[in-house]
């Protein structure tokens, strides 16, 4: 069922693939549109340009119709048309003839990753490029080049995607992803389609005890804009929230702090990769490079953490045109949103609970001692004596699982079990 | 000295070896004499059946005359005057006739240890059985097996022996052991032997600080049952305290800390066993077997770890006729014996002292700086001068003597040539 | 630079070597006169024998002119004129002629370094002793021998050096080290010689913000004696302090911590060798040996750590003439000078600070992004970056740059950019 999941979020990112996006402009929008289709309670916002936004100001839009080279042999190449990648993010408009020389500084390769397209952007100085792979630029002859680039840089709006699931209480967890790579997988289509879906599994399910917020932004500017609209309620409402990003890939699972590391989502995301992925690459918050550095800056201090497939900036693949829909499948993202999902759990889980006995309960005569055959079983009783011999009332379930070495998703039966005993009951 | 008292010890168990307890009955009450007879303090309480206590029921009194088993050819295997691990504890009384196969779920072996009998009890509910070894079992012939158990489970009452051996203070160091095993040494006889002797030490002393209690208690439910009728004033009283179980071997020292793992009785034995026993078995609350389950429960939360030799459950012999008194030997009581012996020492000794000098003290002048010639008065010394350094009312001996790495026991003389000399003051 | 500023604390070590020194009398003062030359804000001050110091009494005044033994056949031996370690410090005058037997024991020699002379003192009960190679010592023929020592101990004073350096505020910093050794080099003349030059180098600056004391004292009495004059005030104003102890050779860079280990002057300490010094030896309080023992002694307990090269005790010429001018160089004062000159920059650097916007700023705006070409330059923006993510309030610079693993000397310029552009302001 949760390849099946993979599946339909892989149909997802194919779809969404071929579409240009930036921080701003109709790519970002028809992207939006896709995805809101998919969860109708998502809404899309709009921000001016020129809007200030804490330190910054939220920029022009930008918008791409048409962009090649000619070269002088007459054949087009870094045809936009052919890979989103080949021009520069935020270019701005150009026509013009040059000499190979004078075409070279805005040409962008990776000597060291030949047959890769790099991913290039200049949001906040003008400037115009193409990207190209190292080897075709190595067959470049010398000869008088025409470059066309049909762009706008133009006052418009930046918009962003928000969906609120309502749950029992006004607390929320915020999962917040972007939006605005174009042509990229696991950085980053991966993260707002695993968003959508765990959204979509959160609307699906009986209860909620918190409410859920999905955030799908421009990265950087999106997420400090948002911050700078909501920052009090977010500081009142959010007990935990993750950073969807680089979700995709099947190679490793990584975990990323939140500036102060202890918070209920790192909490709960250790403890869950911990049982879920045992060798998982565990990083440091000096290692961050996405929205966590908004959402856990001084001031903001949200409780925000990162949990991953492979992390940004430590695959090959990364931010090139090799980060394709090959390098993401449906098993690695099948694998991604679990992960979350299992974060989810937990904080649901999560509660602190209090012995009803004093000394250990009895519990053969509630026949809860089952007759002792398998390894499985042993295993079950001896969670349930260790789980009742530390819920005193002083840690939650999260510390109990901890203590005790046993993933909380095996736990929450065993809790049911003895609450309805009248063993066990919410502190 | 102490191996004299091993040989003592020793001697006890080998007389009490024979009788058959267990939770209740005519065995344990006999047990009892034998130990009262050694320590006229101990006296024997008496709890009737159906009593009450927490969640648990004290439970009908198990009392055992003969049982055993008639093979086809007319022999008697099984016997209980042979051994008393034949008959699972608890059984109740029957006398029929079998086939071997209708008997064959009645009879209990290890086929991994085939010359050993295993200890088996059903306490709680209605069963008989018998115990054999696997080689014994392999050898019975098809045939009518006539099966006699003369046992009585009737209303009537649990025992408990209790001594408190006074101090300056009601503060109190609890020792509690169980004596409900039959016919093993390991566990269970050495735990109530050696708990004997210490009070029987404790009582030689010319002063003790803290006052004493044993308790001699059927397992589990005789501890629960001691609970719930003095909690208040425990809770009040204790300031440490031991599960003295699996006293006897000489094979390895363990230790299973409290629930919370740092109480003045974990504090203690960790420091005793890192000298006296550097390479120690330190396990988790999460190995506990014995009643510390209970002391250690939430809302109970007695101060009380375990210091034992070779852990229930962690050697082979462990509830089987091989648990004998080969594998309990006078050194491993000895050794038993003195682990608890320092840890009591350590708890007596644990107090804040004070430094009365601005800077250090001009030891020379007082002669106390001796002649430095051998390394053993160098260390005299360095463990003065280290001692000094670190008594500034701020943390007590015991900490003191992890900081300078000491054990407590080398440092008692110099914190009473110290006193003398009016350079240190208790705080 | 800073090997020429080795140079010169080398010469002046030179300087002072062949000067007997000791705890009081004349050699002390001639030393002092030399420093004083270096240091004019350096005063001298005396102390009457007799006085009492907290548990200790100021010895007499100890002066010797000449001392040397007379061979059987008419050749000088152990001449002071020599060596100023062939005779034991405080010596009582004498003059005897005794057998070989009889003067034996009053010879001190190391057979295992059989090259070496010892140092040895008898501050503290009445002796004579004279000190030489053990080879020498083989050689010595039976005979008569006359000895001779022209000593002088009588009522006078004890002295010590003091210069206070006053800062923006009475905070100070202690920099404390010791003059009563004779003729040994980096136990101890590269302590005093290295302090004296802190302190110029102190002076010479445009600011500081704490005041600094340079004590320099004859050992454990002299700082208790100190002490027992100004505590109160030391207590109340010292902020951070370091004993000052071989700080010469070349081998090693050595720290021991103050009692309770946290304090400013631990946490610079560590901070700054493990960034200088990455493989520097890390010793516990209990390996102490210098005037820590008193400054951190319970209830003076002044935030007192050492910064050495090679610890005392711990290389082979220590205590021996083999400590000499070879063994310490230009290029290890030079070494010792800087790592204490780093911590006291630390200290100075060290202050909490805020970030005066929400989420991350926007660097590139303020020309604070540098086109990022190489490594350099990274690792610059990587640490603004890293430096405005922790600056909260919450924690001083020197644990910022802990958590984001840079040394602070290299934040101290970005802290000054920041400021400037006033995106980061003192809290």
């Amino acid at each position: 069922m949760n390849l099946e999941l993979g599946q339909q979020m892989h149909a997802l990112c194919r779809e969404l693939f071929p579409i240009c996006r930036s921080l701003t402009g109709a790519g970002f929008r028809s992207s939006m549109d896709i995805l809101r289709r998919e969860l109708p309670a998502l809404t899309m916002h709009a921000v001016p340009s020129g809007t200030q936004a804490f330190d910054w100001t939220v920029p022009l839009e930008w918008n791409i119709r048409s962009a090649w080279i000619e070269a002088p042999d007459g054949s087009r190449i870094c045809d936009l048309a052919q890979h989103n990648l080949h021009v520069m993010g935020y270019s701005e408009p150009v026509e013009a003839e040059l000499s190979l020389e004078d075409l070279q500084p805005h040409l962008y390769s990776l000597p060291e990753q030949p047959d890769a397209i790099p991913y290039i952007t200049s949001y906040y100085s003008r400037r115009w490029g193409f990207c190209l792979t190292h080897k075709q630029r190595q067959t470049l002859q010398p000869g008088r080049y025409r470059v066309h680039i049909d762009a706008s840089l133009e006052p418009g709006v930046l918009n962003y995607g928000e969906a609120l699931i309502r749950g029992e209480t006004e607390q929320e967890v915020l999962l917040s992803s972007y939006l605005c790579h174009p042509s990229m997988a696991n950085n980053e289509l991966s993260g707002p389609v695993v968003g959508t879906y765990l959204a979509r599994w959160l609307q699906s399910l009986p209860r909620r005890r918190y409410s859920y917020r999905l955030l799908i932004v421009p990265e950087t500017i999106g997420a400090i804009t948002y911050l700078s609209r909501h920052l009090d309620a977010m500081k009142k409402n959010v007990v935990a929230g993750y950073v969807l990003s680089c979700m995709g890939d099947e190679r490793a699972y990584s975990f990323l702090p939140s500036r102060r590391g202890t918070t209920l989502a790192d909490r709960a995301a250790r403890h869950v990769l911990s049982h879920l992925a045992p060798g998982y690459g565990s990083y440091s918050f000096l290692d961050r490079g996405s929205d966590e550095r908004q959402y856990c800056s001084p001031g903001v201090d949200l409780p925000v953490a990162s949990v991953m497939r492979s992390k940004y900036a430590c695959y090959p693949e990364y931010h090139t045109s090799l980060d394709d829909l090959e390098l993401v499948t449906p098993a690695g993202l099948a694998g991604g949103f679990t992960a979350v999902q299992r974060c989810i759990e937990a904080i649901e889980a999560d509660e602190t609970l209090n012995c009803t006995t004093l000394c250990e309960p009895q519990l053969g005569k509630r026949g809860l001692y089952p007759s002792i055959s398998t390894k499985e079983s042993g295993k079950q009783v001896e969670a349930m004596m260790n789980l009742l011999a530390y819920c005193d009332g002083s840690e939650s379930l999260l510390e109990v699982a901890e203590r005790i070495g046993r993933p909380i998703w095996e736990l929450g039966p065993v809790v049911s079990q003895l609450k309805q005993h009248g063993l066990l009951v919410s502190a």
